[in-house]
């Protein structure tokens, strides 16, 4: 690894990218590739893509072939965080949790969900995609039986920053964020919000506002 | 309706939580709130939620009582699009698509989901959650029979950016995009990014740079 800064909002949106289009390269046979291939297949700019890789390349490229696409995996993926597998638990299993529980693409991201919580009794017990739902109300006792160190945080924003407490106090280093609200944590604690209900809120809204333009 | 101005971007965020919230009061037959019950119950500032109520309100509260639940539901439903139900079709089945399909919470938003389209021959024909999954390569001569005006993009990054142009071209407004690239569309349609794959990248990476401090 070379880069030990911190990546850019747009380098964190181009990289999995990056790394998506690798694996293909790799499954295809494609054994190197360069900036100029990647960016034509991504829709990007080739100068960019030259100095992306530059970032995290710890191995140069090879005249008039490229980059070893291996290699470069390896480099990306590092750079992510994606060569450890990190085991999260979940906590919420309402209608976006179940979705979350039940979406096979978060291995890709080195993310694997070994557990979820839930008060309601009729969910505790149930197993949803090879997920078993354990009770909220004994979480604290629970989750030092697992090895996890991200918490998903999908329960309503009324009771989101109560959960996210408890998960700190009982040793979750991370907290992904679905419900509608911002947490307040501690400082040494990496929080990434992902909210739905604001993103549809903004798409909405601005089809209202057209409408109503129109009308006028 | 009272404020024909954009809402901010926390506005966005605070206001699905106020009607959540007005919505479980109209169940619970709590028939008035003020500021204070809302900022209580929601961990906001009582000032700030007064503001927002007070931008959207088209009827004035009663003393001693507050606003009325029903009224107040009904403005913020207006003035976040959700009194009109909006009609969309997704497309791109794939984990993520389905996911979202399997979601039911969507319809609280006033969002359905009408159609699918994704090209592999196993998934056209089949029906997920109710809704049909049809063949994207002809989704220019299906797009006509749907009335639908915001289109979900689930597809991988690389494709997205002309499946955005194809839908724009058979008459969707709005562009809800689950891809991880930036599409660029002509300014009257409206855009609204929601990137999964960036929200965990960055989560990952906040992590793998917490690790590699706590090394030196």
């Amino acid at each position: 690894m070379k880069t030990k800064d911190k990546l850019s909002k747009n380098q964190l949106r181009r990289f999995p990218e990056y790394l998506n289009f690798l694996r293909k390269c790799e499954e295809t046979g494609i054994h190197f590739v360069n900036a100029q291939m990647m960016a034509d297949a991504l829709n990007l700019n080739q100068e960019q893509v030259r100095k992306d890789i530059a970032a995290v390349s710890t191995v140069s490229g090879v005249p008039n072939r490229g980059r070893n696409v291996i290699q470069l995996i390896k480099d990306i993926e590092v750079v992510l965080g994606y060569d450890e597998t990190h085991n999260a638990i979940l906590v919420g299993v309402g209608s976006l949790g179940k979705a979350l529980l039940n979406y096979d693409g978060f291995k890709a991201f080195g993310l694997t969900i070994i557990a979820a919580f839930d008060p309601r009794e009729e969910l505790v017990g149930a197993t949803i995609n090879e997920v078993r739902v354990y009770d909220t109300h004994r979480m604290c006792g629970t989750l030092k039986n697992f090895d996890a160190h991200i918490g998903i945080i999908c329960v309503p924003g009324a009771v989101a920053q109560s959960v996210a407490d408890e998960l700190v106090d009982n040793g979750i280093e991370a907290i992904w964020n679905f419900a509608p609200v911002r947490l307040n944590l501690p400082a040494n604690i990496i929080v990434s919000n992902m909210n739905m209900a604001t993103s549809l809120a903004e798409l909405s809204h601005k089809l209202y506002l057209k409408r109503e333009k129109e009308k006028n």
